[in-house]
C-alpha cells in the first residue's frame, strides 16, 4: 500500500499521530541488556512490540546504526516490524541528498535495502536529486524544510525575495514536486508560528514534527498549528523522552506509556 | 597529519590536483571479474592501486557501497589505502546532514568507523549539524556549495539579499565555520563561472570539484577559474571516465592512462 494511506489508515483507525524515533544510543540502554551482543535490536524491538498500537509510524534514524556497523540489525528490525505489525509504517531518517546515479542508489538502500516505507531526503541539491525517490509512488519522500535546531536558521531563514528559504522549499515541494502525491514535510515542533504559515502553503500535505520531548516542543501549540482540518496530517516524532523513560528492566513497559501519554496528549488538541 | 596539509603535499610533491572518485558499479566492471564474491572491493583496490601515486586524493562514494550493504568492502578499501598508500587522504563522499547528537554519530561514522580523512556534508541544517565535523580539526570538513547538476538550481540559485544562496554558503563556510582551517567547498566543474565567483569570495579554502569528464565540464575553465595564486587549492574530482574507462582485462592500466591524461590536462593550465 502506499506510504501516505497506511499513515492515514493508522491516524484514523489507531487514532495516533504518534511516530517513535529509533535512535539506540547503547550508553543509555538499561542494565539487563549489557552484555548482550545483539543489544541494538534487542532494544529496538522490545519498544517497537511496546509501542506499535499507539503509533502511526516508526523512525529509525541511520546513523545510529551505521556509526557502530550495525546495518544488520536494522535490516532484522524494519523487518520485524513488517512481519509482527504489519500495516505500520516504517520511515528511514537518513537525510539523504546527492545526484544522478548516486541519488538512484540511497533510494535502493532505503527502499530495496532496508525496505523502508519513507525516507527523509535533504533538498539542498534540487529536483533532479529527490527524482528517483518522487518515481517511487507507493513510497513516501519526507522532504527537510524547517529542521528543529538553532542552526536551522542560518540558511533555511534566509529571504529570498518575499518570503523565507523554508517557505520556498514548502511551496516549491507541495506544488511542483509531489506530482505523486508521495510527499512530505519536516518541520521542527520548535517553531510553532513557523508550522502554522508551512500548514497555509501546503494544503493537506503531511508533516513530520520531530522535537517534542527532549527537544522541548510543545504539543498543543504543534497540533492547532499543524494539523489539517480533519485533526490529522501530523506524525510527531518523538524518541529520547520515549526510548529512554526508564532505564530499568521495566524500560518497554515506560516507553509504552510515555507514547501512550504522548498520544493522548496530542489527542486533546487534535479537533477544534 | 591535517587533512588539508595531507592534500597540500600531493599538490606540491606528487604535482597533481586529480581526485578518483570510487564509485563502484558492479554492471559496469570488467568481465574477468564476474563471479567474484568480493569484486567491489577487488574492483577499486585495482584502481587504487593503479592510480594512488596521480591523486591527491581519492574519494569513494558510499552509497554504492551502502545499496548494496558492502560496508565492509568500503571498511577495507579506506584501510588498503592508508597502509598501502600513506599520505593520500581518502575523502568520503557521504554529504551528511544532521542535527544533534545524530551528527555526532555520522562524524563518528566517516571518522572512527571508516577512517576517512574528510567527509563531504550538506550545509541546509546551519552551523550546529555541521559542529562535530568542524571540531575535528584534524579532519576535512567539505560543504556542498554549488553542485553540478542541473537542479542545483533550484536552491542555491536563489537570490538571498544581494548575492545567491550558494554564494552566501561559500562566504558562511569561509569567514565563520572555517574557524580550525579544515573547511573546504564543493563547486561543481558545469559551472565554470560560478567557481570564479566562488574563489573570488573564499581566499585560499580549497575546492573540491566534480563534474569533469562524463558530466561534461570542461577542465581548462576549471583550472583557470578555480585554481589559488599558486596554482592549486583545486581537487579536481573524476569517477566514470576513470573507473570505466576499459571493461577489459586491462582495466586498471586504462583506468591510469586516464588519470594520467587529466593530471596531464589539469597541469598545463595550473600556472598563468
Amino acid at each position: 500500500m502506499h506510504f501516505l494511506e497506511t499513515v492515514r489508515r493508522r491516524w484514523q483507525d489507531a487514532d495516533t499521530l504518534v511516530c517513535v524515533g529509533l535512535d539506540p544510543e547503547p550508553t543509555r540502554f538499561p542494565a539487563c541488556l549489557a552484555g548482550d551482543p545483539d543489544a541494538v535490536f534487542a532494544f529496538c524491538r522490545a519498544i517497537v512490540d511496546a509501542t506499535a498500537d499507539l503509533v502511526c509510524a516508526f523512525k529509525p534514524q541511520i546513523a545510529h546504526f551505521a556509526a557502530h556497523g550495525a546495518e544488520d540489525a536494522l535490516e532484522r528490525l524494519i523487518a520485524h516490524v513488517h512481519a509482527t505489525h504489519p500495516g505500520v509504517p516504517v520511515i528511514l531518517d537518513a537525510k539523504r541528498g546527492d545526484i544522478g546515479s548516486t541519488a538512484q542508489h540511497y533510494a535502493a538502500e532505503a527502499f530495496e535495502r532496508y525496505r523502508a516505507d519513507a525516507v527523509t531526503v535533504n533538498p539542498y541539491l534540487g529536483r533532479d536529486s529527490v527524482q528517483p525517490f518522487l518515481d517511487r509512488a507507493d513510497k513516501g519522500v519526507i522532504l527537510l524544510c524547517r529542521t528543529s535546531n538553532p542552526g536551522s536558521r542560518d540558511l533555511q531563514e534566509l529571504d529570498v525575495g518575499s518570503r523565507k528559504l523554508y517557505q520556498h522549499v514548502a511551496e516549491l515541494v507541495a506544488r511542483e514536486w509531489n506530482g505523486n502525491g508521495n510527499c512530505a514535510l519536516v518541520v521542527g515542533a520548535t517553531w510553532p508560528e513557523e508550522l502554522a504559515d508551512v500548514r497555509s502553503r501546503i494544503g493537506d500535505v503531511p508533516l513530520l514534527v520531530p522535537g517534542v520531548g527532549a527537544q522541548g516542543g510543545d504539543v498543543e501549540a504543534v497540533v492547532k498549528n499543524g494539523r489539517t482540518a480533519d485533526g490529522t496530517g501530523l506524525m510527531i516524532s518523538s524518541s529520547r523522552a520515549i526510548l529512554y523513560a526508564s532505564n530499568g528492566e521495566g524500560f518497554a513497559d515506560a516507553a509504552r506509556r510515555a507514547a501512550m501519554s504522548l498520544r493522548d496528549g496530542i489527542n486533546r488538541h487534535r479537533n477544534p
